[in-house]
């Protein structure tokens, strides 16, 4: 997945990353330009300042929390600690953690989502749930999809999982951008369950990728420290920490009320939008949107040449090259991939 | 190993972590500052800008350059890729070697190096040198010590190793501190040698362990894509790669310049001032001097009660208590330190 200035362009709407279009909070970039000075010192290996911080506004204690250099850190640094043999995944969804469970040589299978239930994840995933599997890693909201797991079915998967020995892994990178985030996110399950993890990015919701931030929660404390062993110990950069120290604060909540309600309001808008225009939208629930165009591959590759990129989704396990997925983004970028799309599809 | 700020304390001076008491050059901070506004995208996870300024400076092929997030990144990624099961080491030497090895459940054993030799590497390190290895890791010149490996022996480890197809780690991140680095880096033999691995940082030598950037020289081509396999795709920052490519520059010549003439000349006033009070110096090439406090203990702690923060080598496999690191710095505070040495053991 190449974000547009991979590609070596500069004037472009980029749709292809699932980015805030808020962008970076203006205190969190003064933070990250004020530590650069800081940074003729070695990071603090255990990110105290900052996991102080996650602890209070995630509302968990503060020793079940793990920082990485970005939330793809610390999924492969949790798989090489943990070294699954069987691992079973969503199909189609995000590609890091097959390739995170490959450098284990593990044997990962894919649960097919399928069109016709609108990718959902459906009962039937339940029988799938054998001792004889070793993990299972859910992405919720999922990504491509934007889809949730039902909340009811996600706690029968939470307790097959405990009771057969698997290890369950829930990406929730995506859960911050959601209406009622608190109703999706497995947390409440953490305290009496040592066999769950999940994984956090600040990377999307707050506009800093390439700072590279995530973190995992845990309850399970030797756990935890097979993980750090699985690395380096300065995995966190200075300018991160600072960032995301920044980013924890009472002061930003007006900018994730305000992100949450442009996102609302322009998912919605662009919905109906792509609808219109005669794309199949999925249900999607967080900040960018899954469709499909009936017949009609390569639409990427067209709007690239319109300064627009978007995520052909044809290389995901599961999808063909009719899916595609596009970030919410501000009001009048969306009406500009709109109206790109319009004079293509017409 | 904490430095000084991990341990809460500000007004202190650090001579436990070995960086160039220049600090970070104010270009390389203006360039990672302004890099700040970039990180909304997520970093090129091929660093293709940097890596072209790293071949340049380095006079090596751009496809052979493997960059991380710190060298110690590119250890653990390496060690990943490779699992090797039998390896070898110096002892003493840098603890995150072992730590990597012990990741992959590899038997690490360390040659021992002896105070009687001056801490200095021996010929009959040749006859160790059996198939059955999988990899052997220098650190040329090894830290704590600082003791070069003479490069005639060097050689001959080299050509050994090439022969039992032991793979070759050699880390080369003091390199830059010594008076002539082209005499002592195994450079020219990574065009003919595919099992060598050589590790760099840009840490020490221009002020800058915050920001997180290492990198790895080697010819394999696959092996090097082994090793991106073996982790996620973003793992070096925006502002660590815009730091990297600001230090690559001929501007910076003057820094560097000024950097090894001011370690060369305290290097010396610091040798014969510790001499003076009593202890036992080693021929360190580096910007940090090892010596022994023949039956004394604690030194480090004794030094900290006066706010001076020296590496006691007590925890070193193959060293005692005795044995402590000092950074060299700049002339004042080597004299402080000095001076704090000659309360302490008069």
């Amino acid at each position: 997945m190449y974000s547009a200035r991979e590609k070596g362009l500069e004037h472009i709407l980029d749709f292809s990353a699932n980015i805030n279009p808020l962008g970076l909070p203006r205190q969190v970039q003064l933070a990250a330009e004020r530590s650069v000075r800081d940074c003729v010192h070695y990071p603090d290996p255990l990110c105290r300042a900052l996991a102080e911080k996650i602890a209070r506004h995630e509302q968990v204690k503060q020793e079940w929390i793990i920082c990485g250099n970005g939330a793809a850190d610390v999924l492969f640094r949790l798989v090489y600690a943990l070294r699954p043999r069987r691992a079973l995944l969503l199909s189609p969804t995000f590609s890091e953690y097959e390739q995170a469970l490959r450098a284990v040589g593990c044997r990962a299978a894919g649960w097919l989502l399928k069109e016709a239930d609108g990718f959902r994840l459906t009962e039937d995933v339940l029988q799938r749930l054998d001792p004889a599997l070793d993990m299972l890693i859910l992405c919720n909201p999922n990504n491509p999809t934007g889809v949730l797991i039902d909340p009811l079915l996600l706690q029968k998967v939470l307790k097959a999982c405990a009771e057969k020995h698997i290890f369950l892994v829930v990406d929730e990178c995506f859960n911050d951008f959601l209406q009622k985030p608190a109703c999706h996110t497995v947390k409440p399950w953490l305290v009496e369950n040592t066999g769950l993890f999940i994984l956090k990015a600040f990377t999307k919701f707050y506009g800093m990728a390439g700072l590279r931030l995530g973190y995992g929660l845990c309850s399970c404390q030797p756990l935890l420290e097979a993980i750090r062993q699985a690395g380096q110990p300065w995995s966190v950069s200075v300018p991160a920490q600072a960032a995301g120290a920044a980013v924890m604060t009472p002061e930003l909540e007006e900018y994730r009320e305000r992100t949450k309600r442009l996102i609302l309001q322009e998912r919605l808008y662009l919905a109906e939008a792509l609808r219109r225009v005669g794309l199949r939208v999925f249900d999607g629930q967080a900040n960018y949107l899954f469709f499909k165009a009936e017949g009609l591959e390569g639409l990427e590759v067209q709007l690239e040449q319109q300064g627009i990129l978007i995520r052909g989704c044809g290389n995901y396990r599961g999808l063909t090259k009719e899916f595609y997925r596009v970030a919410v983004r501000t009001h009048e970028e969306n009406v500009q991939l709109t109206a790109a799309l319009q004079k293509i599809l017409k």
